[in-house]
């Protein structure tokens, strides 16, 4: 029988961090440069690297503030450079793209700030440059500090999670318009009589919801992959039903295989409920994997960057995932006795730690070095047996590598396991030849 | 006596016209490529052609809707290219930066569809990213088919020129806040300490005004040159106030050198007044050069062009700047009996033809070829020679060159013209070393 092949993608947050309060320290691991994280260069090696190794896609998240819920204040995520700087990621996948062919380029935007023409007309913009590598993680989320950036008006800040999706639903629809507005066919380059593409192919929107106007068409020709690739990571129950419908790669950060199932289940059920064959709709688990040439030298590694995570930059983080200030209580209280709407998810999502009865400071440190990414350590033998067996025991398909430095990480990473999973049938050889991304993820396992 | 040196810059919109209707006809002059304007690699070429001309920047124009005046429909303009498709300028620098290392990266961004936050982070992305050659051309637009696209509400919609003028200083002076949000030694990267950035030296901005309410701080640290390089193209009088008080480069499409005399006297004047130093608001003037080897060869290449424009393509353009629809009119009526606001300013404008008392197929033409600029049609010599007396009488910092064909009318024009104004010490001979777009534009004449 075929084996099933693995996705596999590598996460990123626009500098300066990424799920790791770590990544900044200066030559704090295997790292072939110092992180300049203001430069193209690093992050064009690091697409460069994920290209040798046949991943799918790089990918960036998103955010338009800096979390400001601990102490009620930017300055603990400024010092510890929680999710800060945070760079525009469409200006940086550019960079990425200009040297790159194959790779996927994916990445988040909310869509809190822009009116959705300009955002269908960046992503378009992006896919035509890239030749269809383009992926959008669709998120809805307004986050405090954003929403003051934004200037967000008081009923906007205030829409519940239900009105967020019903908002977001009609966001997709003009933007789905948008990219459909000109024909496949519409350009001509009829030079003789003065026709550089045909009008009849080309067609207004005319769009009047609940929520957004736009006449169109879009002022960009339709793109290689005409609609960009759609990623999702909802966790709610609506956010994993908007996911069933919309999206065709889906992040998630689960504890443990048995969640990852569970996750897992929900989602293709939600798929097939939508109409849609459940094969579309790929599920991919977080990860962040320390790997060396031996068992040892990993957990070395894997040591030596959890001690370098200080546990009040992960607080920071948790503060704003929860929108509540942890500064009010001792690093040393118990999680489980503070009385914080979403804590009960928190405490579930901390079952791969060794205790669920963890303090402010392990929940800190569990945040700090990977966002509650669960770590996985060992030789590449042992990692490749670990992803394989997940795969084979929960379904998934595939994972969302998480950095714990760059571009050490990944590139042990694409070094050391890769050639296993390849050699074993579970890992893309070689891409489509001039595929678009959507290609890329269709081939995989067809 | 020191002769003053002249800014160069490359105009265009991107893709697929610029300031001429005939650009995107395959193969109609000396182009290495066939034009494919949604390929990064022409206008990869282009960047790396400037750059080897040593010109200051290259520049893309930007709008967010298709021109749908004429016969009330975007039809017109899909037809004949007529500014459409326009891609979103920003990722198509990134991927000219990604290939250049000295020339400037100007654009358009209108601020009617972004609040300040969003453009101030996307400018300091590519600001950091270029390594500070950044230039943003402030523009306030609403133009109809884009106020459309972008859903503005009705007020937004019907504000006055003065109106919009007060919205952009506020806008502006929310964008200077945000760039200014970090000090530029934040950042101190103290690994043992635990301290990226120092949290005292990041502030937020907390500003609450009439048209923009914005919290920050940015979540970016401080980008090369802080603030990009500001440019403007205001023609009416609250737009050369503005210019005079924001702007470090302008530009301005004027018939002949009397005109072009009068803007710049106005300019820098109005700098005085703003309290700036005049030599600091450099003023640069549309050119559309056409140079062979012989004034006979740039007399058929000249010719060919202009051969290729059809009156309709600028007739739509016309339509769209005048917010009427022409097409209730012969085309071989006059202008002159047109009753439209914003003729007159038109008419005077057509000074450099032949006669005022032209017809709309006749403007359709002059519009259709170069939005009005003035085309300068001779040997290398005489190209040269035009350049240097204009700047002498009229005393104005450069020129801005509008390609009616491309690479190629920029190729000629760096090989052919270049060299000569170098010789008489009228262009730039070498960038600042490691120097920014601003470095580069005060040093020229320092």
């Amino acid at each position: 029988m075929k084996k099933k092949k693995m996705h596999l993608l590598q996460y990123m947050m626009p500098p300066v961090t990424h799920h790791s309060s770590a990544t900044w320290k200066p030559r704090n691991m295997t790292m072939t440069n110092a992180f300049q994280w203001n430069r193209p260069e690093i992050w064009q090696e690091v697409a460069q690297i994920a290209e040798r190794g046949k991943l799918d896609a790089v990918f960036f998240a998103d955010t338009e503030g800096i979390y400001s819920e601990y102490e009620n204040s930017y300055k603990s995520a400024v010092r510890y450079a929680s999710q800060v700087p945070c760079y525009e990621p469409s200006v940086l996948m550019a960079f990425m793209g200009a040297v790159t062919k194959h790779i996927g380029l994916t990445m988040t935007f909310s869509v809190a700030g822009y009116p959705p023409y300009i955002l269908a007309r960046k992503l378009a913009t992006l896919d035509h440059l890239s030749r269809g590598r383009v992926g959008w993680n669709v998120v809805t989320a307004f986050h405090k500090n954003a929403s003051e950036n934004l200037g967000l008006s008081v009923e906007q800040y205030h829409l519940s999670h239900d009105q967020r999706y019903d908002r977001l639903e009609e966001y997709m629809e003009v933007c789905y318009k948008l990219w459909d507005s000109w024909e496949p066919d519409a350009i001509v380059m009829d030079a003789e009589n003065n026709i550089f593409a045909d009008p009849e192919k080309v067609h207004p929107i005319n769009h009047e919801g609940k929520w957004f106007k736009c006449k169109g068409p879009l002022n960009i020709d339709r793109s290689p992959q005409g609609r960009p690739v759609i990623l999702q990571a909802g966790q709610s129950s609506r956010g994993i039903q908007f996911a069933a419908k919309h999206a065709e790669l889906i992040f998630t950060l689960q504890p443990d295989r048995e969640a990852m199932k569970v996750y897992y289940n929900r989602l293709k059920e939600g798929a097939v409920k939508a109409g849609r064959d459940p094969d579309d709709v790929r599920v991919c688990f977080g990860l962040q994997v320390f790997v060396g040439e031996t068992e040892e030298i990993a957990r070395a590694k894997a040591a030596l960057h959890n001690s370098l995570v200080p546990a009040e930059a992960g607080v920071t983080i948790l503060s704003g995932h929860l929108g509540y200030d942890l500064s009010k209580h001792g690093l040393d209280e118990l999680i489980a006795d503070l009385k914080v709407p979403g804590i009960q998810g928190m405490i579930d999502a901390y079952k791969h730690s060794s205790s669920k009865n963890i303090t402010i400071r392990e929940a800190g440190m569990l945040h700090g070095r990977g966002v509650m990414t669960p770590q996985l350590v060992g030789s590449p033998e042992q990692v490749a047996d670990w992803m394989e067996e997940t795969m084979k025991e929960v379904g998934g398909d595939g994972f969302l590598l998480s950095p714990a430095y760059l571009p050490g990480s990944l590139e042990e990473f694409v070094e050391l396991v890769v050639p296993i999973l390849q050699k074993r049938g579970l890992a893309r050889t070689e891409y489509v030849e001039n595929g678009t991304l959507r290609d890329n993820l269709k081939a995989l396992n067809a």
